[in-house]
């Protein structure tokens, strides 16, 4: 068995936020497996198969992803980001579970710029202070368990990075999110609206939580709530490093 | 003026990390600012000034980098991992604050590879689900408020990424953030210990939070609690997707 399976990031979108050692394993590629918009940025070339794949298929892609790597194949698994946040080295390991024969594959996974980081370096320094990462969605986990853990979160005053706030299958997370955060008294925090970071399509907008409507975001934002002592100077946000 | 500031995020130690976008901005500068162990990792050349500066020092520093860029240099601020989380971001704007008369510089951020990413990708993806990052230096924030934020993000059941664990001047806290997350029944979780990640001294060490010792951690290591739903396969650990 020579074959190997690379679980790779391609950071938020811009060529120049990929590491070179990313860069590498897709160079070194008989295969590429992903969902179709990431597969897409992976330029083709011969003796490259790319395997684009839908949207919520992360546990068949996976395993997809695996038999070829246990067939001899060297297979780069790539996922926007960082592919262990909220992407697909989870969905690669939960495969390889259930395949002991497959437990001895090289597997190499290679952490990538993820959104929270390039938005917060996109507004300034956000993430100067302690902070938190929470997937809005609730595909894969109860609703009341993302109440629960923005309420610890407001608690803590940690800054909020927020990934998949708005969908349009999912309107009213976002909306009943800002709420919470308002009765968990959170109106005066900084809220950074960050879409489509480090593409042409760059829009970052920064408002105070009271006036944050649910439709600042879509899927493709990120929403960083600030904590409080967060605070402008000219056009950037930070954290200070010291709270008292 | 046509001086620049760029602070820039060198990843935690591997060349292959540094994204093309900070490689290129290094190529560019006139002047690198920074603590000396992270200056010295940029490759010396003719019309480049380093100027390292000793821990601690980080608000002097940002001032003296904001100065240089005032006169016309293109300074580059140098952080490992990514400067927007506990590092050189939150110190540049802090000081940027004070000297209205910079505050048009043209200032970029760029991200880079923080430790816990680099961290979870050697052991696997236990941030694949919600995590915090916390601090546990309490040179700038209260002890008291540390502790707080361990026990909310236990019952939030966050993965927690602890950054600067534990130092020669700080021995005892560690110990108490592992007796404090005993207390909040996380004794059966998996702890994940990267030390030096991405270098040739890297150490990767899982053992249960009840078998955890202080002295496994030092200031070079990124401590990973993983979430209650976080296990095994094979060599990895990850957190899985679906939680119910």
């Amino acid at each position: 068995m020579t074959g190997t399976l690379t679980i790779a990031g391609l950071g938020p979108g811009d060529e120049a936020l990929i590491t070179p050692e990313v860069s590498a394993a897709l160079g070194n590629a008989t295969d590429i497996v992903g969902y179709a918009p990431y597969v897409t940025r992976v330029p083709p070339r011969d003796g490259l198969t790319l395997h684009p794949s839908d949207n919520r298929v992360e546990l068949q892609r996976a395993g997809e992803a695996l038999r070829l790597a246990s067939e001899g194949r060297h297979v780069v698994v790539v996922s926007s980001g960082d592919p262990g946040v909220f992407a697909m080295a989870s969905a690669v390991f939960e495969a390889l579970e259930s395949v002991p024969q497959w437990h001895d594959l090289p597997i190499r996974v290679l952490p990538g710029i993820t959104a929270m980081l390039a938005a917060a370096a996109s507004a300034g320094a956000p993430l100067g202070h302690d902070f938190c990462a929470i997937n809005l969605s609730d595909n894969l986990k109860p609703w009341p368990l993302i109440e629960q853990r923005l309420r610890l979160a407001a608690g803590a005053d940690f800054a909020i990075a927020m990934y998949n706030p708005r969908s349009a299958s999912r309107p009213e997370g976002f909306a009943r999110t800002l709420a919470i955060l308002r009765e968990a008294g959170c109106s005066e925090r900084i809220v950074i609206f960050a879409r489509a970071v480090s593409t042409p399509e760059q829009r970052i907008e920064t408002v105070l939580l009271r006036d944050a409507r649910p439709e600042m975001a879509d899927m493709r934002t990120m929403v960083i709530v600030c904590n409080s002592t967060t605070r402008r100077v000219g056009r950037w946000v930070y954290a200070p490093r010291q709270v008292r």
